[in-house]
């Protein structure tokens, strides 16, 4: 199958060819990485921006690290230190960076479609690393990655995701790669944050909700916790830290109810002691670390199938 | 012609023949930029720092990739994470940037002639990238080439430049760069943001104040319309954004009183509906994006003509 | 002799072979950065993570450059604009750090001894760029790789160190490092700003503590001024710095007591005209932009050391 996309702005649209495309170029990806000489020439002269309109370490990382493995030149704009405090808007700062020369525009922002609006006017190709509470599909990607490391075929493997639903980008990207690839996903959390939709019945297909953790756990072959953000507590959809631990938060007890080896994913930065216990964050379970190193592989592959693609004489076939 | 600046801090006593040979070396490298594999082995293993002392995407990013399709290692320096920060002096930092290996510091800085400072004292080049109200050489050279490459030979042509003059060091810049190559420029804008001598008939040679747009414009070869600093209407200087944008902003009607195909320029960023209409920013005689790309290309010839003069047994002979 | 440290965190427990080894590496890297070409393939591949948790221009840049010459990647990382913001833990920031596949992590961090903390719990080399009042051990080595190019074998030498001794992490990775080449260390400063057990003779080995600063300087083969924290004033620990000038800054009278050629260090940023005048600071004696560069070659030194280890058939025997 040739690849097709020019950007990469959500999954929820993704074939699961597409997805599977993408995990397998990852495989070769992560073959990369575990080389004395992380580095393929596969990008040489090719130009990644990095435009992140919110705080990120690991994700903008991931991306930075992923372009220079592919010997690509990367260069770093943040919104702090950027024209976006003169005013500019957020379409003439890319449209600038595009002409620029940039070939791929990484965008992180804190408003949901803003990488689509984007992706319509500019010629570089846009990879979206998390816009609001819209979709992160690169997470997605490496969630599903991860997962099928660790226990191979999705196919009837029933996946929970735990947390604050509502607002989270990647439970949306992590059910969009999962069900294509077979998997059921139960949601868990408290009901304040779920979609009430989702709640009665009308969540996406092969997804349910539980809201009774222990239950979702039970027999379950993996679980992601989402990270918590402690600024909902203000908005009155949150009791306490300590009651949100004891109710919704991973510990050991917990991941016992789930098939002996299920691992445990988490999207990280970590809450520890509140959405997940340390015992399990650091425990022979948790899968979290590899995670990261996963993450570098995808957003390669990615990077590598937008930007790579056959062009003059430079055909790959 | 050998190349024989060291430094590029204005380009006021710039002679005709260097700019010629800037603006030759510029379309060498935007045929590099338009290689599939944009990059050259000129600057291999030199240092170029990119000191930022005023907040700029466009010229930074610029600068940057400039470095580093001539393969140069770049390092961004910031003043705030800087040393500045704990009372440094500009001299030392820069003192310090060239010990440790820099062989160019780009510089852009609030106070005017602050790179003539740090230029005697440092054995690196120094490269002006805005110095308050006073300089940007690198944006007049990257108008001119816009221009010439739209217009042909510029002798003879009429440009006019719209805006804020008295705050401008790109409209300083252009008419430094401009006048050398041939053309005239009018010069148009609201009596109180343009010098009082200028308005007077002391203008520099070649060019012309017009207070009327409208006629500025009459049969002119092409337009610059300068940023308005919003700031300045605190200060008295202005009307309403409104009125400004209705007496001294172009439209497109205002644009057809020019000659036909005459082009539109703009520095960046803009703000649209104020100076500049969006239809006249993304229509078709607009160039900004044209400016944007060449400006790497400009960058990039001047850091080759500084730091990859024959040197040792690498002689470009 | 093989090198066997995973870490540079400190030098407290160096043997002078290690001291020695290093600085013979580091000879051989001030000649690859005389090179026209400043760069070796030796780190090609590798990652280096810069994490500053602190501001800082010269030692931040000074390790950025000195991974580049040796070929390696380099990734960016403060603490402004980070997860760390997000209320990670600095151990898990680490750990995402090395799990994203950070080879050698160079870190600065306002608490003392959090390097420690770090190391015990990451696969990756940790080197510490400065923790709080502890350590700063490049500094040290630098400062004992440019005393000896000037002085040649530091046995008998008399070095004086004079300022803040307290709060110094470089006057104690200094006394760390000329200590085993055979120096002694004559200690001077307010007493305030001494630690008391050195200044009641319980002081390191090899080293005193002398409270006049000409006495100190009588004779002395060289002095390093230590930069003074003007917010020590506010404590109460300092008169004015008018005071502190006349007292302890080191002037041309003063620098003239010690033997002649007898040169003067200060690890930058300097107060000039607080503890150095502006005449020595610049003057013939003055080693300090010498320092910057040679700190460039202490770090490549140590980044090989660290990361180019030979590995699985890549041996450097």
């Amino acid at each position: 199958m040739t690849w097709q996309r020019r950007h990469v702005l959500a999954t929820d649209d993704w074939s699961r060819d597409e997805i599977e495309q993408t995990l397998e170029t990852t495989r070769a990806m992560v073959e990369v990485l575990q080389r004395p000489i992380r580095r393929t020439p596969a990008l040489r002269g090719r130009t990644v921006i990095l435009f992140f309109a919110e705080a990120s370490t690991r994700t903008r990382v991931s991306f930075e690290l992923a372009a220079k493995a592919l010997s690509a030149d990367v260069v770093n704009v943040t919104v702090s230190g950027s024209s976006v405090e003169k005013g500019e808007t957020l379409l003439d700062t890319v449209r600038t960076l595009t002409a620029l020369g940039g070939d791929v525009v990484v965008m992180r922002h804190s408003a949901s479609g803003a990488p689509y609006f984007v992706a319509e006017r500019t010629d570089a190709a846009v990879i979206n690393a998390g816009d609001g509470a819209h979709a992160h599909p690169t997470q997605g990607l490496l969630d599903a990655y991860t997962l099928r490391d660790a226990l191979g075929d999705l196919e009837g493997k029933r996946i929970v995701i735990v947390g604050d639903i509502t607002h989270s980008r990647v439970a949306r990207s992590d059910i969009d790669t999962l069900v294509p690839l077979g998997a059921t996903v139960t949601l868990s959390g408290p009901p304040t944050l779920v979609p009430s939709a989702w709640r009665c019945g009308m969540s996406p297909a092969r997804t349910s909700y539980e809201p009774d953790l222990d239950r979702a756990l039970d027999g379950a072959h993996a679980v992601i916790a989402l990270r918590l953000q402690k600024e909902r507590q203000h908005a009155g959809l949150l009791p306490s830290l300590r009651e949100y631990a004891q109710v919704w938060g991973l510990n050991d007890e917990r991941v016992a109810r789930m098939r002996p080896e299920a691992p445990v994913l988490h999207p990280g930065p970590m809450n520890e002691g509140v959405e997940i216990a340390a015992s399990v964050a650091h425990g022979p379970r948790s899968l979290i670390e590899r995670q990261v190193t996963n993450g570098v592989g995808v957003r390669m592959a990615l990077l590598y199938l937008l930007a790579a693609r056959p062009e003059g004489g430079r055909s790959e076939s």
